[in-house]
C-alpha cells in the first residue's frame, strides 16, 4: 500500500491525506515517520509520553509566513526556530517540540518533503526532537499552501532567573546580532516589493548561545525576549510598561548590516519594527555586560553582539532612543500591521 | 488604548491583530487573557513555565472543522474536547493546554469571542488550563474564518499501562457511547448535504469517565483509542494492523442512535466510517469487561457503553464484522477521504 518517495515525490497533498485512513498512514509512514525516526514518536500513539525532571517550558507558535520558501529558509525551519528560541527565553533547555500541519489541497509533494527535511535539520540542530503531530488538508483556497504550529518544551535552567520583575534601572540591553535581516528578507521576496539584495533571513536557533549564558551568568541576566512581529520597537515597548521603568536606546549602537539599513531607508521603514528571527536581547545586571557581550562575539550567534541600551528610571513604560545625530525621540510600539505574514 | 467590549464586539478581526504590536495587545488583553486568567498565562512571557512529578503525555491538534459552529458545538470547545481526549487516550490525566489560532481577516469579532469563550468553558469542564497561546491573522481567502491548535500536557496515571504491545487474543472492544454522530452533525450542517435532522456532535471531554477506569482497573486496560477521523473502521484497522491479530466486531452490538443510523443509510455511508468526538474504545482484559461496562454505564459519558467485539487469533491484521444478518465482511480502513474538515 505504501508508495516509493520517487512516487510521492510527483504527486500533491489531496484532501484525503488529511482523511485519518490508509492515505494518512500511507503519508506520515513514507515521509513523516521515517525522518523523524525516533522511539518517542514511533509509539504512533495519540500522543508522546515524556519525562521531566525540573520545571518545564512550554511555548507555542503557529507559523504562516508567506512566502513559505525565501531567501536563507523556508517555513519549516523557521517553525522549529521559533519556537526553539522562545523557550529558550524562558531561561530553558529546549527538547522536545510537537508538529502541526495545516496543508492546503494541491501543494506538491515534493515541496511538502522539503519542509519536513528542513524541519528535520534545523531540530537536529537544536538538539530537539520531534515527538507527537498532526496533518489536516483544507481545499484548495481555503489555506495558503502550508501552516506549521509547533509547541516546545524545555528543562528549565536550574541557574535560570528569568522574569521581567528581576529588572532593575541600571541594567543593561544586549543584543546578540544586526537587526531587522528577516523582515527585510521576505519582504525582498513578496511580490510588489521585490528590490536588488542579497538580504537573507536571520532564522537560526539560539539556544546554545542561551545555555552559554545562563551557565555561565545564572541569575544575574534578569530578561530574554526575541522581537520578532513589531521588531524591537515593540518588544523593547512591552518591556518599558510591564516593569514600569523607561528604556533608553542608542540608534548609534544599533548593529545593522549596511545593505538592510538601505533596504529600510528606500522603503520608507524603520528597522527597529522590522520582524527578528536569530536576535535575541539579553537585559543583565551592568556589571557583567562585558563580559556578556565577550561571550556573545566569541559565538557563532553572537558574533555582533552589542550593547544597545539601559534601564533607567527616567519616562517610566517608554522607550527613548537617543539619535545618531544626538537628538532624543520616542520610540513607540507598532500600531497597525506593517507586513503581514512575517512569521 | 484598551477598547471596550462592546466595541470590541462590533468588529471584526484585521491583519493588525497579528501584528504582535499594539493591537494584537489590545486583543490579548481584552479577549484572551481576561477570559483565560490565571498565573501561568499571565506571566506574558514567551512560554509558561510548570512542572511535572510524572511523566508527561503530550498531543497535539490543529482544528480546521467546517463550519465553524454547527449543531451541538463549535470550533473552540471542539479544540479543547479533541486534545484532551488525545492526551486522556494516553492513559494520562489533563492538566495544561496551548491555544493557538490561525484567523482569517474579516472574521467577525463577535464570533471570535464566542469561540474564546467556549474554549474557556470546554477547558474548566476538562479541568484544564490554557497556559500559553499565540495569535496570528492572515489575509482574506487565504485561510477559512478560523483554525485552532492545541497541544495538551497530562500527568500519566500511575497505574495506567496503555500500550498496544498489551493487547491480547480474548481482550473486550468497548466503546462508551452511540457512535457517528460528529460526523453527521457536520453532514446535516454542509451545504448540499442538508438533511432535516436534529444530530447533534457529540464533541466532549471524556477525561473524566478515563481517570475513573484508571482509577478502578489500572492495568488491566490495555488501550484507549478514540475513533475521530476515520471512525471506528480506521481506528480498529490500524489497531489490528499494529498488533497483527484480528479484530472481530459484531454491528448489532455497535450503539448507534436510530436517526444517524437513517441518516447514514439515506446518503449511502458506513457509520463505521463517520468521525466521532466524545466516543473512545477501550481494549480491556476479558475479565473486567462487564465491570467496565457497569462503570461506565453510570458515568454520564458512557449511558450507552457497549461491549462490540474481541481481539482475535483468527485473520490477524484484519477486523472482521459479523452483520445483523448473521454474514460476515471485512472492515477495511478509509483509504480517501468521506468528508474533509470533519474536525
Amino acid at each position: 500500500m505504501t508508495m516509493a518517495s520517487s512516487e510521492l515525490n510527483n504527486r500533491t497533498i489531496n484532501l484525503g491525506h488529511g482523511s485519518g485512513g490508509i492515505m494518512t498512514r500511507d503519508l506520515l509512514d513514507e515521509v513523516i515517520f521515517s525522518t523523524f525516526d525516533n522511539p518517542l514518536l514511533n509509539q504512533k500513539h495519540d500522543g508522546a509520553i515524556i519525562k521531566f525532571d525540573t520545571q518545564i517550558a512550554v511555548s507555542t507558535d503557529s507559523f504562516v509566513v508567506s512566502p513559505i520558501f525565501f531567501k536563507g529558509g523556508n517555513i519549516g525551519e523557521l517553525a522549529v526556530n521559533g519556537t526553539v528560541n522562545d523557550v529558550a527565553m524562558c531561561g530553558a533547555i529546549p527538547k522536545y517540540l510537537s508538529l502541526a500541519f495545516i496543508v492546503e489541497e494541491g501543494l506538491e509533494m515534493e515541496q511538502f518533503i522539503k519542509i519536513v527535511k528542513s524541519v528535520k535539520k534545523a531540530a537536529d540542530k537544536s538538539g530537539v526532537q520531534i515527538i507527537t503531530g498532526d496533518t489536516k488538508v483544507v481545499e484548495r483556497g481555503k489555506g495558503d499552501k502550508i501552516f506549521i504550529n509547533t509547541t516546545g518544551f524545555g528543562a528549565v535552567h536550574p541557574k535560570a532567573q528569568i522574569a521581567a520583575g528581576n529588572i532593575k534601572v541600571g541594567d543593561k540591553i544586549i543584543v546578540n546580532g544586526n537587526i531587522a535581516q528577516h523582515g527585510m528578507a521576505i519582504m525582498s521576496e513578496r511580490e510588489g516589493l521585490e528590490f536588488e539584495s542579497d538580504i537573507k533571513s536571520d532564522t537560526t536557533n539560539v539556544n546554545h548561545l542561551v545555555l552559554d549564558l545562563l551557565d555561565t551568568f545564572g541569575e544575574e541576566i534578569h530578561l530574554f525576549r526575541d522581537p520578532t512581529r513589531g521588531g524591537m520597537a515593540s518588544v523593547l515597548s512591552e518591556i518599558a510598561m510591564d516593569i514600569e521603568m523607561g528604556v533608553k536606546i542608542f540608534e548609534n549602537d544599533m548593529p545593522i548590516e549596511k545593505q538592510v539599513a538601505a533596504a529600510c531607508e528606500i522603503l520608507g521603514l524603520d528597522p527597529l519594527y522590522v520582524a527578528n528571527e536569530g536576535v535575541f536581547i539579553s537585559i543583565v545586571d551592568e556589571k557583567i555586560a562585558d563580559e556578556v557581550l565577550t561571550l556573545m562575539r566569541n559565538h557563532a550567534k553572537g558574533i555582533n553582539a552589542a550593547c544597545v541600551g539601559h534601564i533607567t528610571a527616567d519616562h517610566p513604560t517608554k522607550v527613548v532612543m537617543q539619535s545618531t545625530i544626538g537628538g532624543t525621540r520616542m520610540v513607540s510600539p507598532l500600531i497597525g500591521e506593517q507586513l503581514p505574514r512575517i512569521c
